[in-house]
């Protein structure tokens, strides 16, 4: 039946088997989640990696795939990778930021323990 | 002639044109980076992202893509979107340690003033 073809069987433009690796993480109601993940992986390369991965887990691995493969559309230098570059160096803005507030503890409790001996 | 053959070339078995898209960032003396890639996209989407970007900017593509089938090999269900959801909750854990230090050093503002007008 046409109307049940998942997103994947869809665009491939072929019936959708009922053990059809996609059907339960490409429905057809959300076709661009598939768009993304046939244009960075390709359809063979997804179906591979959700049947190396235990069935409770596939659900997490297509998701954590199309963020990726949105990742790489909009920025097709450096993907998933630019990201983690820029939140390493928000980690390193924070702990530059505490340290930092750390030595302004330590000059307050100085004065405040000097104050207290005064 | 065989031994000039990019890891590309080599692992597909195929000759290297001179103007080969993969052999400036897959060096035959680094077989381990194009395996990677060709696993997780397929060495004709490698091809294709390469071809999307400009040449300057192909050796920082390579890079990324290596780097995010490295993930996705070592972690096959979240790949580097896992790595992002811990930098993530590492930056979540700086920024509220930092809250508790300034909270810290409101206190011992306010413990300093006391002391100073005693």
């Amino acid at each position: 039946m046409i109307s049940g073809r998942c997103a994947a069987c869809k665009y491939l433009r072929r019936g959708c088997a009922s053990d059809c690796i996609f059907s339960l993480y490409f429905p057809s109601n959300d076709p661009q989640r598939f768009t993304y993940v046939h244009k960075i992986y390709g359809a063979s390369n997804v179906a591979k990696l959700l049947q190396q991965v235990p069935a409770y887990l596939r659900d997490s691995a297509a998701d954590s795939m199309y963020h990726e493969a949105q990742c790489r559309i909009e920025d097709p230098v450096y993907g998933c990778v630019g990201v983690i570059s820029q939140l390493y160096q928000q980690i390193y803005n924070a702990e530059n930021e505490l340290a930092k507030t750390r030595a302004e503890i330590a000059i307050y409790a100085s004065l405040a323990h000097q104050q207290f001996q005064i």
